[in-house]
């Protein structure tokens, strides 16, 4: 039996008393296509305001209003929906958060400045199993600079914990780069307390938010994190390759100085003047012109995490990530299926990781039975759980699919 | 007398045997805003296709195949557009071009790639007269390596000529970095011979197509050119704020190492595998997730100018700024404008600067006439003369503006 009558009407009342349950229908969802989207931790939804959201910057700012655009509120883009997600859901005051580049450029353009703040260190911490792009640009920072990066090797299905990172703490630290929630097993780092360990060892802290924003509450300002990235495809549904966005704490500005000094971060960039002057505050950050169709995507989406309520999004992402791994014990050991992420919810992401050796070929066959996971190599499947789209129901199909599969 | 009849005659005569001018409908024009656009070499109009691909891109592909786009498509977009454009407006073979991040960041990311290819040599030749990105990127650049720009300081109303630059050249130059039409005066400098002369000391050459690029021919690969970027949201109409491009011949790849080691620029991405090794040929220039929004609005852009030819485009522009400066000196030169862009068209792209110590004021008068030029300090109405959309009579009504604020 693949599924018992007592899952399916647990997980329809769960969806009944949701209150999360109307955001639903602020998404598209395609009719002809039913899918069980378990990958909104890869590229989130999209919200029905976007499309004509960006119908109307296409349409009416971009076709008519043309170069005026820039003077009728484009340049403000990047920093006012910084404020706002920093409002929403970073737990950032103002002037702290700005919307700039990819994330990839974001981190190494954060990652560069903190180590110019820290000269004559000549070590960095991150995770072997942070996400790899930012592992990429470290190595990249590390060979230009004769830096060494000094890795944690905690264990797979959990992450860095405080005391691996004490452990490599030295007076050589310059760095510590974690990312919050991570990628692959959905752990949560301790931010308050790896900061504070950090920073009583000299070194600053660069955290990477992409897994953890719009689906778990941050608290950066009270934290005490030094400079943070994230990605704002995911929970917070900007977009397929949307703009990433960057948070550096108030202490910091004037002293810190990104590598990319383009127009975009001098002051008064149109006098076009000789001479490259750092702007005041977060504007510092900018590079370039500011890509105003994928801004105003990413401002829907960061809209709707606000209407939702962070706190609210997190409750409903803990009950969908209890019923995965309660459904997982149930369904899934008995044939094989291991949970790798975190059981303490508190200590969860929005997604979970289940490992089994043939991983790679249960997604192809999920995918084929309309189940959107993710694989993770080498073993791992991901069910991301984005609360405003996904439905308690989802996961139980999404784990009933998987086990029929499994039973085959 | 504002105009005489002879010249509404004549303009109206070149609209009517322009044979672009039908391209013209290929985009749109606010109904209740009859305005004469002189600044598409700043933003360009948006063309009609544009807003019904990105309805499509993010109604059918985000919204409905969600994140299997990336393997549907999306993941081609950088490669795919940029071979597209070099066929069409850059005189570059397949496999050289990319779409990347913002023209800062890839203008960055290439001038760091060149001074790594030549290491020992500490100066960099530039315009101080060249686009203010450009000269902040340097200079950052320059600050964190210890080398020295050497400017070159020629004729603002012409820009940097091959004996300007050999005067600068030596063993110790690493780049030469021009922009190839300049984006005040709209003077072309010789890329081939600047190369060849570049390359003669053993110095590596930089080219910002931004100005050029849609609007004048390039022969990259002909002319030897090492590295470009160009902006899209000028004369290929690809929206504000959209991504830029870079070209690397194909004799640097492999060689070329660029400083954001991003997980797409890596050789499989998504293997996630420990330790960075650059992806093979142009793909190495990337870094992160790729703009799927904005790269399919540049799309629709650069296929316009594919349709209409480039050298259709560049006979229109000559005749087009050919007019401009027929009338300014019939008509604003008794009332104290100096054109101050090259008079031999061969040597200049397709934009006008009208010179005159009030050019701020009038810029402002201009605008609030329905003609939108551009200042450019401290004395420069620019007038942007974009073949697909911009007709002679829009030429005409410019000049015939101006000369009725003069004369007030």
């Amino acid at each position: 039996m693949i599924e018992s009558q007592d899952w399916r009407g647990r997980a329809d009342s769960l969806d009944r008393t949701d209150p999360l349950a109307e955001f639903r229908g602020l998404f598209e969802f395609d009719p002809d296509d039913p899918l069980v989207y378990l990958d909104g931790n890869s590229l989130g939804r999209l919200p029905r305001a976007t499309a004509s959201r960006l119908a109307s910057v296409v349409g009416r700012e971009w076709g008519s209003r043309l170069i005026r655009g820039w003077e009728e509120g484009w340049m403000e883009l990047p920093l006012q929906i910084g404020d706002r997600l920093g409002a929403a859901a970073l737990g950032a005051g103002p002037g702290q958060t700005v919307i700039g580049d990819s994330t990839t450029v974001c981190f190494y353009k954060l990652a560069s400045a903190s180590l110019d703040l820290r000269p004559g260190r000549d070590e960095i911490i991150t995770d072997i199993d942070n996400f790899p792009t930012d592992r990429y640009v470290l190595e990249g920072l590390c060979e230009a600079r004769g830096l060494t990066i000094r890795w944690l090797r905690g264990d797979p299905a959990g992450g860095p914990s405080l005391s691996d990172v004490a452990a490599l703490l030295s007076d050589r630290t310059a760095l510590v780069t974690l990312s919050h929630v991570s990628y692959r097993s959905a752990h949560i780092a301790d931010m308050a307390a790896i900061t504070e360990a950090a920073h009583a060892a000299g070194a600053l802290t660069l955290w990477d938010l992409s897994h953890s924003v719009g689906s778990v509450p941050l608290a950066l300002d009270a934290d005490g994190a030094d400079l943070a990235v994230g990605c704002t495809y995911k929970y917070l549904n900007g977009g397929p390759g949307a703009p990433a966005f960057m948070y550096a704490r108030r202490e910091l500005h004037g002293r810190l100085r990104q590598p990319v000094w383009g127009w975009l971060g001098r002051r008064d960039p149109f006098l076009m003047d000789p001479g490259f002057v750092p702007a005041d505050g977060i504007r510092a950050l900018l590079s370039g012109t500011p890509p105003v169709l994928a801004l105003s995507a990413v401002d829907e989406g960061v809209g709707l995490v606000a209407e939702a309520g962070i706190d609210a999004i997190r409750t409903k992402g803990i009950a969908l990530t209890s019923l995965a791994i309660e459904l997982a014990d149930e369904l899934l050991a008995p044939l094989g299926v291991r949970v790798a992420s975190p059981r303490d919810p508190q200590r969860r992401g929005a997604h979970v990781a289940l490992a089994h050796p043939r991983a790679a070929e249960l997604c192809a066959g999920l995918l084929a039975a309309g189940v959107v996971p993710d694989f993770r190599r080498p073993d791992v499947i991901r069910f991301g759980l984005s609360p405003l789209t996904t439905r308690f129901a989802d996961v139980l199909d999404g784990v009933c699919a998987l086990r029929a599969l499994l039973a085959e």
